[in-house]
Formats: C-alpha cells, structure tokens, sequence
C-alpha cells in the first residue's frame, strides 16, 4: 500500500495491534535498499512472521504495520538489486506495508561507495522516520546500515549515529549501544572512546547505567529474569588490585547497585573466561567495560543474525550488526538474518514497551 | 632409566640428537604431575612422535632425550593420579627418559589446593631444571601448570612466572610471553598490567620487540616467512587518531621498524575484526597490545590444545596454556593436548636454536 504522505498513516488501533515499525533503507549505496526490499517480500508473503510473540492481531487485520520511508527511484534500484525472488508486486499492495515516497531526489547518488548525497540520504530519511514517531504514528525505528564516511561526509558532526539520536531525541538517559545475537547480549560501559580515556569513564554509576540498559532490554524481549554478567577492565580482573583497582572501587560497586535494584547481575570477571561461559548459556548478558572487549568475542562467535539496539533513547531502534558492504551490492549474496532479527526485535521491544 | 644427580647427565652427542628436554611437574598439587606422567608414557611407548620434525636421529638411539626432575614419591601421586593406562616400568625403562631424584621432600605439599610449600616445590624443581641448563645438559625447559597463589605464598616476589624466569636466567632482551594454538601464535605488547597504564608502554620499540619475538619464535617451528598482524589498541584503530593516537605514533612506526627488518608484518588493524581474518589462516601469528585483546580471542578459539611460550629466555621454555585444574586431580578428565603440543613445541624450538 502507498501512501503519498506521513501524515495519513493509522494510529496503532489497540494494544494488540501489530507494532508499528519504520523502516529506512540507510546508506542508498549500501545493501541496505536490497535487504529492505528482501525483508518487505518476507512480511508481504508470510501471514505471520515464525517465532514472533509481538501482538495478538486478529485474523482480519494484517499482522505487520510497517512504513517504509524511501522513493520510487530508491525502490527501483533495490528491486534491481536483489533480483527475482523478491515479488514487487505482493509488497507494494500488502495490506501491512505502507511505502511513503519522501519526495527526494536520489539522482546524485552514486551506488557501492560513501558520498555525502548518500549520508544527506542516509539522514534524511531517519529524520523523517523520527519525525513520524515524534507525531506519534510509529512505535519503532529499524534502519538498515549506514556508513560512517558517509554520515561524515555530509556534515554529520556527532562521533556515530548513536550520538546522533541521542543528540536529535533529546534523550534524556544514558544512551549505549546494545549487541545481540544468538541469545547473546551486551552493552557497553565505554564505546567509541580512546583504550586510555576508558577507565575514567568506567565510574559504579556508568556501570550500573549499562546494566540495567541491557537488564531492561532483555526484559523487553521477554526473558523474565534475564542473568547478567559484568566484565573486569583489567586483567585476570586486576588480581585484587594489582594492576588496577577500577573492579574494586568502581565496578564492584556498579554491580551492588544493580542487584539492589533486583537486577541478577553478577561479576566482576576476567573477560577472557567470561565470553565462553556467556557462549555456553550461563548468561543471557554480558556488560563489557569498552569496545573491544565485546566486539572481539562477538565476533567470534559469529557475525550471522547479529543485531546493534541503540539502547536508551524513547522508542526501540535497531539496525544489523554488519555494515553496508559495498563489494557485495546486487550480488544476491547479503544475508538478510541480521536484518531479519533487528525487525523482529523492534517489534518485541516495541510491545514490551506498551507496558 | 633412572639417575642419582644431574651431572651424569650425558651432553649431547651431535647436531643429529634429538634435543634435550627439561621437565618439571610444575604445582604439585595440581594436574601438572599426572599430565606428566601421560606424556612420559607416549614418549615411552612411541618409537617416534607423530609430525615432530625435530631431529632425525639415527635408528639405534631414542628418538626422546627428557629429563624429568620430581621424587619417588611425587610419581608414586602422580601414576596413581593417572591410573591403569600409564605404564610406569615402561617410563622407567624407557632409555629415552631420565629420572632425576631431587631428593626434596614432598610429605608436606597438599593435593588440590594452594600452598606455601607445593609453591616452593615448583620453584625449587625449575632452579634445578634451569641449573642444568647452565650446566649444558639441558637445551629445553617444559614445566606443567603453575599456581600463581602458591607461587606468591611461596615468597615468589615477582608478578608472574615469566618475570621470575626473566629475572632468574637474566634476561638481556626483551621477554614476552606468546600463545599458540591451532596453528595461530600470539605475542603480547604489554601482559600483567592495568588497562590504564597499558597505552604508555606502547611504543614503536615495544612493538617492534614483540612483533620480532613472534616472528622468530614462528620461524623455529618451521613457518619459513610467517605472515604477522598487528593489532590496533584503540578501537576501531582509533578511526585516523579521532580516538587515540598510538596506531599513528607508535604502532605503525613499530610495524615499518619491524618490515625494514624484512619481517613480513602488517597493521595496525582494528582487533575486533583481525582475529577473524587471523582464525580463517590469513595469518600465522598477531601481535597485541594488551593482555585480554588476545586472550579473549584465543580462548574463543578453543583451549584445546594451547600452549604458552616465555619468548626471550636463553632457552625454549615452553607449558601448557591451562591451569593447575585442582578441581580434575585424579580424575582422568585432564587433556593431555597442552601438554603434549608445549613438548613438541619445546623440541622444535630446541632444534631451531641450534641455527
């Protein structure tokens, strides 16, 4: 269904009604266009998504309500892109899919490398997305990758999109990043900051903050009493303070605040042992106290189906784990999983969040 | 075979002998001594060792020149830890294998747990090992696991064991301690330090050291040209210094150093995303900046197998990569992998040093 513009989309009717979740195709140039379009022939031709425990619609009601902020000319190279397993047809008059054409002219665009027509496009969009929730006719934002040269290139002053949001959401929180996949979540303490500057930064409140984020997203998902884990900063955890004692004055602490909260949050422990206890099921999160420490074991427990959440601002935001992979621009080779579960997840923090 | 004292050791006879390999049950309270006793009765009972490439001795002598330093009464604990499939009279006939009695008294050194005196052992049975290495009658030192605990009760003033080595056997170089599993090496940047203080110490010379260590260290098991990766220590490599600096100002310094050299070394990548690359054989070997940045990937890889080496001693020292498992004394369900790849690592690396 294609709706000429925002302003005419449905209010969500009750509480069971499908999440409503805005889609944007993130960097133009990326993989983005062609995973959007894979993921709407999936809602487009699947009556119900499997596993899916967001809402309850009733059977004469679609149970998708997505609005997809793009254009025509967008929609043309992204149907190109991702070939012939994708009905364009089925899409563009499913009942639960609404196509808003932004009006914006996409001609400047190169396609499988950054420009700062592609950022303008990138951001463009996610502020029309952002404004849609702010008008109160979307529950969820869910981005496909955008590219940080881009982002820069056009005039992007924040550090990365998180900063971003939480710049243009006026988020009042902390805001951090969430990772998640395979029944695995973290959240970081410290993010895109320099290996020197993060022990500052690593204070009992930041690290109570990122708990109870990932405490209260877990939540969100439905795991009841999610069991977290928090990571040391320093070695062996400092070995009681003989080489650093940011566990005993800073993190200990941090993890006694949670649990005075009802948070089950443990640690805290070695990183270098925690992640294959967290891989064996011991924990449904982990708290990591910068960047790295994270995304090295997450990586290896593998890229496919993981998820980003930008975790802390006022509506669930979600985006693949990967990036926008220009090398693999229409080559039917993408994998839509991470895509895929960052929609599922809105959803799932989407519902939760009516409370 | 089985010897009063060290100096009737024989020396070795030529270039064609297989090397001389010191070992030592490390704690005895812990698996160290059964593990031992495992490997005893593989060399006992293997004419050969599988894929060793160290030395080709001539068909009428032992294949295996060990020298293992313990008491009566620590084997009669260790083959009665090991059980029915350890064949002690073939360990004590083996002519490969020499018995030495040190003649310290064990009856005060608990099993599985920490203790002043099972520390003492350990220090006390590697004094005598690297003795006789500066005796010449040893070219290889192989020590099963170590207690920290009982190190430091024990009056160990040193942080770690490979400062211990370093100060006992006066290091000249710099010492570093490199992992090795699966045909994937690592060298650390700095190890036991706080997370705070870690960015100061790297600096293009320490870079450069580990980066030269690893490489020589892969040259002596027989990598010809070994493909070398340098970690970032900021994340994403500081993205062009916009967090930290040390990729601009040290570690690319460090890495050109090391190519002028002719080491084939490249980086600094960001780690998160290099151990992949590394796991999937595009590298023989990273250096890292930081203790858990590697030891959260190469546990992720798999401890089966692990071995440590104290990279810059006189001597190949090479032990298992686990620990002293004081919960698996006596249970057969110790893997004899570490063991078993740390001698054979020992041997090869002992041949090599023979230039």
């Amino acid at each position: 269904m294609t709706s000429a513009a925002p302003d005419l989309l449905a209010p969500a009717a009750d509480r069971t009604a499908p999440p409503r979740v805005a889609l944007t195709t993130g960097d133009p140039a990326g993989i983005g266009p062609e995973l959007l379009v894979r993921l709407l022939h999936e809602i487009a031709t699947a009556p119900t998504v499997p596993d899916a425990d967001a809402g309850s619609p009733a059977a004469d009601r679609p149970a998708h309500a997505v609005t997809v902020f793009t254009t025509p000319a967008e929609l043309d190279r992204a149907f190109a892109q991702a070939g012939d397993a994708v009905d364009r047809a089925a899409i563009e008059s499913a009942a639960g899919i609404t196509i808003v054409d932004t009006g914006l002219d996409l001609s400047g665009v190169p396609v499988a490398e950054a420009s700062e027509a592609g950022g303008r496009w990138a951001l463009d969009h996610l502020e029309l997305a952002l404004a849609a929730h702010e008008r109160g006719e979307v529950d969820a934002l869910v981005f496909a990758p955008l590219n940080k040269s881009s982002l820069h290139l056009a005039g992007m002053t924040e550090k990365d999109e998180m900063r971003w949001f939480e710049n243009r959401l006026e988020a009042v929180g902390p805001v951090t990043e969430l990772n998640a996949m395979a029944g695995l979540w973290t959240s970081r303490v410290t993010s895109h900051v320099a290996h020197r500057d993060a022990p500052d930064l690593v204070t009992a409140s930041s690290v109570l903050s990122a708990t109870r984020l990932l405490h209260d997203a877990l939540v969100g998902t439905g795991v009841a009493a999610p069991r977290l884990a928090v990571c040391a900063l320093n070695p062996h955890a400092g070995e009681n303070g003989s080489f650093g004692r940011e566990e005993i004055d800073e993190i200990a602490p941090g993890v006694a605040l949670a649990r005075e909260e009802g948070i089950d949050a443990t640690g805290p422990f070695p990183a270098d042992t925690l992640f294959l206890r967290a891989r064996d099921g011991q924990f449904d999160g982990v708290v990591t106290m910068y960047h790295d420490q994270g995304q090295i074991a997450m990586k290896m427990i593998g890229f496919e189906g993981g998820v980003t959440i930008e975790g802390g601002l006022p509506l669930p935001v979600c985006t693949p784990a990967h990036g926008t992979a220009f090398d693999r621009v229409g080559t039917g080779t993408a994998a839509l999983a991470s895509t895929r579960n960052a929609y599922e997840l809105a959803r799932s923090l989407a519902v939760a969040a009516r409370g």
